[in-house]
């Protein structure tokens, strides 16, 4: 049986793989797709299947993405055919949490502008540090990913404050509001974290009135997906001063191009999509990895994390 | 009864003050010293009194020091007049384990990569950024402050090893190591950081051996006084990559000279002497200093934390 990596991961981790499974013809490739009609499995971090190469993919039975969003992918050619998808949902909860918080608290303690003034070789104490302690947050869209920020987040002395459809209670949130009636707890929050995945329903979700609620010393955080909030909604809300400051990981178009407001504004923090990145990241894969194909060695074609084609998660 | 505070603290603050103590004339004072020959009390950041002023503060019973170090104040003089002195210890540990914390996070998560690149409008996504979850900690001089940096550390799944002379138990350390036998900790740790003070014990404390001792990928934290280590020691640790970085917040000389080397090297953070601040600073000392002036007006002239000038903390 043949399983294409559609990227190279390290000598060593390639060495577990085979090591592990002697009887498994693995192919790392980057870009070339030539093996494709043999595969039964691919690995994949979802952003390099079109829907001709599934259709070349005779054999393929399962596709095992080793990212959280599957958008990218070519939706109805897969399910037509059948094909398995799952993900490795759960391994970016540490790299993603670390980010937000190293993010908060570099800005709550003025990290910036101690960078900046060394780079002038500048003594200056007025720096205007403040603290984290005793802010409250918003996380919208409070999963595995938002969990982990709350707990932190508490840790921190922050008073957190869970967003989702439901209402329906959630770990490390302080309290719960229905997204139907997230206008009454945005004016609360010192920072509004959004870590919700790209679905119908959160594509545009928050609009011109969402940050004309917010405390105008917000820090807007957008974790999740680019399509969460247009771009010129965000714009007009940081050059209005309705918000303090906005930490961006992902964007309507990647990579932001070179050109856009944001690159050069003092209060946007630009991150190009790296908040899940880690060392670790391809390690902690594997090991989701591992199991599942032992289990389908074994006849048993139910991988963790199976992702729902239709739904988008 | 009239109390000098030699600095200004915000028009909000003040009213507190004046609400408080209808009884007690508040003067707000930078660098006017007119007034002291009247005070009874004096409120002070401890770097602005001479022995000279002293001596013409007659009435003065009490100094309010909002600072932790005393080592700038005229010991002499104020032990020959039996001056009650007493500081905010305690205060500090919020700012200054939220800065600890920033830098560490700030570093595994490439955020100087990220700015310099936002700088560059470059969309790079090879930041390489790791992870602080399952590091090492090594915590000199695990008081108030180092127990929150360790209670901190843990909540983000680091190992906390503290060091003291005794080797007695501290809090949020998971096993104590005493100073004696540091060299066999240093091996062990991914992060070294002192919060010791400034004292005869603590002075040059660490020299080239522990350095060389220490992990080549650690990062060396100096957040308690300059004098821990020598600058050329320190130097030829960074220039050897005996360790990978330094993040300092204090100095043998400070401000740090202009000339200094540490200010263009990559694998220094140049802090100067802030992690402390914060915009609540001045708040907090009033809840220090509040009921301790209420307690003073009862005619018990006991306030907390009483520094012992002979000692010096």
């Amino acid at each position: 049986m043949k399983v294409l990596f559609t990227f190279v991961p390290r000598e060593d981790q390639q060495q577990r793989l085979t090591n592990e499974f002697p009887e498994v013809q693995f192919h790392f490739a980057k870009q070339d797709k030539s093996l494709l009609p043999e595969a039964e499995i691919v690995v994949t971090y979802g952003e390099d299947l079109s829907s001709e190469d599934i259709e070349k993919a005779k054999k393929l039975k399962w596709i095992m993405v080793v990212s959280a969003g599957v958008e990218k992918m070519p939706h109805k050619a897969i399910q037509e055919r059948g094909i398995i998808v799952s993900n490795v949902r759960g391994i970016h909860k540490t790299p993603m949490s670390e980010s937000v918080l190293a993010h908060l608290l570099s800005l709550k303690r003025s990290l910036p502008v101690l960078y900046e003034n060394q780079r002038k070789k500048e003594w200056n104490r007025r720096v205007g540090s403040s603290e984290l302690k005793g802010s409250t947050a918003l996380v919208i869209g409070p999963g595995a990913i938002g969990a982990e920020i709350g707990r932190l987040l508490q840790a921190f002395g922050v008073y957190t404050i869970g967003c989702n459809r439901s209402g329906v209670s959630a770990e490390f949130m302080d309290e719960m509001v229905r997204f139907h009636n997230i206008m009454e707890a945005l004016p609360k929050a010192d920072i509004v974290i959004s870590v919700v995945p790209s679905t119908k329903e959160t594509k545009n979700m928050l609009k011109q009135e969402h940050f004309q609620a917010m405390n105008s010393d917000a820090i807007f955080m957008n974790f999740g997906r680019g399509d969460l909030v247009e771009n010129a909604v965000l714009l007009e809300a940081l050059n209005k001063e309705e918000i303090a400051f906005a930490v961006l990981d992902v964007f309507e178009e990647e990579p932001l191009p070179s050109h856009h407001p944001f690159w050069e504004m003092n209060n946007v923090i630009i991150s190009p999509h790296v908040s899940s990145h880690s060392s670790k990241y391809v390690e902690r894969s594997l090991d989701v990895f591992i199991p599942n194909l032992k289990k389908w060695l074994a006849e048993d074609p139910n991988p963790s994390n199976l992702v729902n084609m239709e739904k988008g998660y």
